[in-house]
């Protein structure tokens, strides 16, 4: 039996495990989930604002959240992310004597993704930016000195977000907030932005396991069964 | 003298103490802050996402910020507001033994704001929302339990800002920089969002005082010279 194979009779046990009212619930948030755009974090160090961005994500349907830990090591703060941690994808860059932040771009170049670092002193204006039909990357940077001259170095264009008071910048947390439902906004519109098939199954096994208290015995009873 | 002659003149006397820099920002700033749209809080408890909400405020160009406090005390966290606080008009309830958001409510009222409950569960989605020509004031409630009865039996409507995940709700200062930034681009876009010039004199002059340092002494100096 091929992996899916397995993973689709899998499926179909555990779903008996399940509540109606679940399934609708997970189903739901999976016809949402998006990996048309992603986030990537820079060194940010306070839990809160790391937390409250894996929150956002997770409320407005974006999957992957990428992490880069150059100087800072992530860290979470449970009151903040009410569990949204749990439903999302966290790919963490942590290599030590690495650069970290290129890494990481060379990894969401690979997945095909055009990389927009934000700035207050970016080119180009959230009020006027088009984000086009392709895959997005959006970099924010650490609380006090922004994105990294690496990523400003590397990445396809430089975005900021309108300001008119004397304060030059916003919490991070709430720059990617502002960004992102602009991003989204324009996706739930055009409706192209959801997974493919094998990519909502791979997540609906992740979500029912992690939806059914004592999975891991259920699919070891599964498992005998096959034989 | 008329008290609006004298701060005419002080202001000019003042302006000898700033570079042309600090009175180009300050002009700038000045010629986008707006009472169109004004925020009001309801018993927000982390000092994080207070601060954070006036760092936004203060960064959108909302000069006025309501916050009620019946069973919280309003605090600052000074790393997150980034001397914003400086720049807005913080404006509390919190009177003992008294209904903090009625009283909130009436005063929003009274100035002629139409009041616009936040809630997961609300009426409109933030995505059709016609924030239309009058004033708006919106109401964020506390971490846990949201706005109170209180205000959503007061209020004009109740606004939801569209979720897809699992998690049930957007960290407070998300919710707000999200909910504001919409408002804030049509105002952008309509120009029709100022502040009268008396207001604005009002304003330049508690600025220059803020950017000045010995502000209160060069003051006393001007009043001598009057006589």
């Amino acid at each position: 039996m091929s992996a899916e194979a397995y993973n689709t009779r899998l499926i179909r046990y555990l779903a008996n495990y399940l509540t109606e009212n679940r399934k609708t619930t997970i189903e739901q948030v999976l016809s949402h989930r998006t990996r048309k755009v992603t986030i990537a974090l820079e060194d940010i160090y306070q839990p809160q604002n790391a937390s409250a961005v894996v929150r956002t994500c997770e409320c407005f349907g974006v999957q992957d959240i990428h992490i880069i830990e150059n100087t800072t090591s992530y860290q979470l703060n449970k009151k903040v992310l009410k569990g949204s941690y749990k439903w999302v994808n966290l790919i963490r860059y942590k290599q030590k004597n690495s650069d970290n932040t290129l890494a990481c771009i060379q990894a969401l170049r690979n997945r095909g993704y055009r990389i927009v670092a934000t700035d207050p002193a970016g080119r180009e204006s959230l009020e006027e930016f088009d984000f086009g039909h392709e895959k997005v990357a959006l970099v924010f940077g650490n609380e006090d000195k922004g994105v990294s001259s690496t990523v400003l170095e590397n990445c396809d264009t430089i975005l900021r977000i309108p300001m008119k008071g004397f304060t030059e910048s916003l919490n991070v947390s709430v720059s990617v907030a502002v960004c992102l439902y602009q991003i989204m906004l324009k996706l739930w519109k055009s409706g192209d932005y959801g997974l493919s098939e094998d990519e909502k199954n791979e997540l609906r096994l992740s979500w029912y396991r992690k939806s059914i208290r004592g999975s891991a015995m259920i699919e070891k009873r599964f498992l005998e069964s096959l034989h």
